[in-house]
């Protein structure tokens, strides 16, 4: 774990450091990946199968009729889930559908003085695929993060990929399915899951995008299919900054902390105070929770390699540091956390005040779980009903319109050596 | 120019080979750039400054004093512009603007009955580079349509990189970015200049997202530098589709076919008509136009490449190859346009009607023509306010809301093995 201390004069360059720490190994499986989509497009359904058998422990008798996950299997998965995490789910389910709804975008138009009619429309696409990675790292509620913002933006075909390896899988995630109003589930993952819901096969229709996340195959196979359909963004380790003063419980602050830690190695989870007693304080915390933690050697490492307390002087002086980190989640656990939180410009999601740990968030909050890493909170949002829509612009000029507008478009056209487009306007002008 | 019939058995597998053909020859320059854009990185100023000299063709006298367009530079092209271009941009500028503005995303926040508060704020993108073209592809109307939107966003910053091959500009490129409110211009270009929006030098302080369009280096560096920065989308050879009937004038159909084809030999321009006489009367006109157009080369190579006019029974029967072929640009021009319209899902913009070409969307509609290319409209928007925005959760919850929502994230943590998020939960209720 890394401290500084923004008096300190080599806090600059030690802070720059900390902002280009690389937290991810970029595995180069590009020509593997290659391969496997070229496959899939060349093969369809035969690849595919060949691929799930390989990769997923399948033998002879696992075919193309067995790739989809049938109603029945998910009503098994229903029956068999835990009812506590069901009912969880329900509420979660809700409470993301309700916040979403309220991303809904309005339409425009409008006929403005020169007899311009003008405006846009938003349309859901058509039909999205939405990635499911399996083993531990198959969240149900990363399903349902995924899954309702694209139902409530009006996606009629949302086809889910999850890979079950040795036809094993968790049933909270078939239930989540369920809940989230998922269309089609098939059993495979990896590269030629992407490629099958990019280029489609005999048992499985394209998509015009594909979410959600997974490992190296499944980042790279997306960003190869990139342009064939769309693709979210490639999220990398997961990151919280907790801003406290020393109003905050050390032991909260420790637990929100090693709640990042836990995720991942390259997970990183940062602190910054203005109180060198709560610094202390949670730095002890810290260790004391590490050892009951079930995950203890993942959120050891992540704390070890990547964790960070940082002193400031005033908590006032965090907000430039914030905005340069642009972390995925800020936890606001000081006084006058409002005010602090209306100066941040850079973060994917705030949570504000001691009552308000990242975990909400992750299950039951309402907002997506799925935010920008890596800093890119500066340049881009979190998953939202948006990410499922596009919005087509119209226009349309009355003669008299045309008449008014058309000579400018005339003088630009010429201006910029297109004389087609001036001609296009001259035309019905007889200019 | 391709023809083809609807009601010919073959149709179907024509059309599929109509939306799989590709224009675009994808240069392999990416070593190249990584070196260029490694150069940049590692030597800042000194790399900029050898590579516009070499690629720009100055001499010594170039040096990193030089980079910047000086505000003196620009009054001298404002005087230098032709007046009737420089009245037609004010036009477009205003346009634009109000075009954009109703394009502002609200802010929410609610206090929901559990007391829990959540909500989202939108917040500007700090700095934005934008790149423009030098040369013939030097457009002050793309100026405007990058510009326009990320300064009614509230980008602070906004610099803009243009190389001057030869130390030549066009003028009205730098009028349109004083119009637009650039803040910052350098006279760059290729992947170079991308690099040093990215990354920073010590005379271009680095920005958080870089838009516009440009030749292969420049498309390959942000690819490259992706992550690093945001980038806007990769757009390919532009596209046209008009859906007519009879009722419209073949003249102006060709006149608006053709002004698509001659911005590029990959252009495409499309007509999809139910009548026979119009397709016939098209195609004439056209060859017609062709020969006193100044692009001519262009625009024949487009046409004879890529040109297509399908014929349909019905319009109504066009909306499904209108959705699939997902087209940039859609005129309709026919009785029931409005109709239509309504019908269509994907398409970067819709101009209806005949009094409706799309030269006069290019410059002073109002909408923006940066637009979804190849198919992409199927999955994404043209270029907008948002696109310079970004979007913050914010979550805050009350002791009582934490009780009441605690128990749910506190069952899904655990169910998801993740019991360092249950803990940070429990801990706070003393579960």
């Amino acid at each position: 774990m890394l401290r500084l201390d923004s008096r300190d004069p080599a806090f600059d360059a030690d802070f720059a450091r900390l902002l280009s720490v690389k937290r991810e190994v970029a595995e180069d499986v590009d020509e593997t990946v290659r391969g496997i989509i070229a496959a899939v497009v060349e093969r369809g359904d035969e690849a595919l199968v060949a691929y799930t058998r390989r990769f997923d422990g399948y033998g002879a008798e696992f075919t193309a009729a067995a790739l989809r996950v049938t109603p029945e299997e998910v009503d098994a998965a229903v029956a068999a889930a835990p009812r506590e995490a069901l009912d969880a789910l329900h509420l979660a389910r809700e409470r993301i559908e309700t916040y979403h709804r309220a991303q809904l975008p309005a339409d425009h138009r409008e006929t403005d003085a020169l007899g311009v009619t003008l405006g846009w429309r938003w349309t859901a696409l058509e039909s999205v695929g939405l990635y499911v990675p399996g083993g531990t790292a198959s969240y149900p509620s990363s399903v349902l993060m995924n899954a309702i913002p694209a139902k409530v933006a009006g996606v009629k075909r949302l086809a889910m990929v999850v890979p079950m390896p040795g036809g094993v899988t968790n049933p909270l995630v078939l239930a989540a399915a369920r809940l989230a109003g998922v269309d089609e589930i098939f059993r495979i993952g990896g590269a030629q899951a992407v490629a099958a819901l990019a280029y489609g096969t005999a048992t499985i229709s394209p998509v015009a995008k594909i979410v959600g996340p997974g490992n190296a195959y499944v980042a790279a196979a997306k960003r190869r299919v990139f342009g064939q359909v769309g693709i979210d963004m490639i999220a990398g380790p997961s990151e919280v900054l907790i801003l406290a003063d020393d109003s905050a419980n050390p032991d909260w602050v420790a637990a929100d902390l090693l709640a990042q830690a836990e995720h991942d190695p390259a997970a990183q989870a940062i602190l910054i105070t203005d109180s060198d007693t709560l610094a202390a304080a949670v730095a002890v915390a810290v260790e004391g929770q590490l050892s009951t933690l079930p995950r203890v050697a993942i959120a050891r490492a992540s704390w070890r390699d990547y964790g960070a307390i940082l002193r400031v002087a005033r908590l006032a002086d965090a907000i430039p540091l914030v905005d340069r980190l642009a972390p995925e989640h800020l936890e606001i656990e000081a006084r006058d956390a409002e005010a602090l939180s209306a100066r941040v410009r850079n973060a994917g999601a705030i949570f504000l005040g001691a009552h308000t740990p990242e975990a909400i968030g992750d299950y039951v909050g309402g907002p997506n779980h799925v935010l920008p890493t890596a800093r890119s909170a500066r340049f881009s949002s979190g998953l939202g009903v948006l990410d499922f829509m596009k919005r087509t612009s119209l226009l349309s000029c009355s003669p008299e319109a045309l008449r008014a507008l058309g000579p400018a478009a005339v003088a630009l056209g010429r201006a910029e050596g297109l004389d087609g487009h001036a001609r296009s306007v001259a035309i019905r002008l007889n200019l």
